[in-house]
């Protein structure tokens, strides 16, 4: 590398080539598996568009994604932990009142989720943001199935008061698989790998003074949750359901978010 | 991985992943790194086409091509070394006489390269097939400028008889860069190096009963002999060339091949 090169980019260029010809040496990586990987690495992008990203999904099911997430997501004992993001956020999604139903399909079993926004200190946090978004019951998102599913369907912004509490109607989420019909799914395949992922409610906490929150709480129980296809789960995020009876609501999942200053 | 992951399947990935999770944590990569690294990969793929292939660009850039050749092409002393084979051999090339000139477009620095094939005792091998290719004094190879440079410039085959001698005029070739307007040549700025490999020429060496051999041989005195942009210079490989005055013919570079029993 030149004099002038950045000393960061240095420092990772030559970790990675230390790192790539020490995989070379140690599995003795033959002429035709060097090949094999050239093509897949090929497909993999070859395959992305604006829709979709196959390199996000291979770093996800190699479990690159949630290693880089807790590199930079550290937080002290008591602080609610990170997840992955995934790809199915969308800004802005609708200021809601607490306790309506984000569920516009009328598909699947009702949930009442339910909880607090806190400081590491037990204290509540009023206007924190409290951004949520799940699949459908036939395990999609809206955004997979425009026209088919109501816009802003199983989405919501809910903004806390000053016991910062919060509380919404959605469905009892289900397990999906991952996109796994490009090189990734075959790899998967290849490995013996199932591509699903443990049922699960995606989070998006902010407040203002303390640390974004991105995590999901996952449905305890669910088959899946040993052998999450992206390694997202975290012992941490299982939430209880508890079976309720109160009009159509069937379920109730309660979980608390605590979020560390900034 | 399933229980019935093919071996050497599971003992490939295995190593892989343990060293891409290394690379991260030893890093500390961050996010925005991350993000970089897969825009970079998704680049790279969709750069590739039927005329060019970015991943084994970058593959040669980070050593990793010569590395792989090493693992799988380790000779006994005194045998010729290999490099790696590069995107611009051409199958069936013409065969041509000993003594026969490969140079069509009457450019640059006329060289009889010369030598014998041999075996590890030194006895000449019979009916070896010496293909030889080289980029034209432009620093092009004809495949790069169809229409501009005659067909089969600068190639051919030459059979050895029973004194494995082989013998062609060409040119001096001349050190040139690789495709250097993608991710790769990126990269390569960012990190201060240029995109030159130093002169050589071409040769697959093949001969019934002993192993193939895919080498080049480099111009002594070469700028960029210590700088390879694919770390394809070793020093063996680096031949004499010789001023003489013989006619049009300016230079005079000799080298024998050693092959290796099957």
């Amino acid at each position: 590398m030149g004099k002038d090169t950045d000393a960061r980019l240095a420092e990772v260029m030559s970790s990675l080539v230390r790192h790539l010809h020490d995989f070379a040496k140690e599995t003795q990586l033959t002429q035709a598996e060097w090949e094999y990987g050239i093509g897949f690495l090929t497909r993999t992008g070859q395959i992305c568009s604006a829709e979709r990203q196959e390199f996000i999904l291979l770093s996800d099911v190699l479990g690159m994604s949630m290693l880089v997430d807790a590199i930079n997501n550290r937080r002290p004992p008591g602080a609610t932990e990170n997840t992955v993001f995934g790809p199915f956020h969308v800004d802005d999604a609708p200021i809601r009142q607490m306790g309506d139903n984000i569920t516009l399909d009328g598909k699947g079993e009702s949930c009442l989720f339910e909880g607090r926004v806190l400081a590491l200190d037990g204290k509540p946090i009023e206007g924190a943001c409290v951004d949520v978004w799940s699949d459908n019951a036939d395990g999609f998102y809206d955004v997979q199935q425009p026209g088919i599913q109501p816009k802003w369907n199983n989405r919501g912004r809910f903004f806390t008061g000053a016991d910062g509490r919060y509380s919404f109607r959605g469905i009892k989420p289900v397990s999906y698989p991952i996109p796994d019909d490009g090189p990734v799914g075959q790899m998967l395949g290849h490995l013996g790998r199932h591509p699903y992922r443990p049922a699960h409610m995606h989070y998006l906490v902010t407040a203002p003074g303390y640390q974004k929150l991105v995590t999901h709480t996952f449905v305890g129980g669910d088959e899946y949750l040993s052998s999450d296809a992206v390694f997202g789960v975290k012992n941490t995020l299982i939430a209880p359901y508890e079976h309720v009876t109160n009009g159509d609501t069937l379920w109730r999942s309660p979980f608390d978010f605590v979020l560390v200053p900034i």
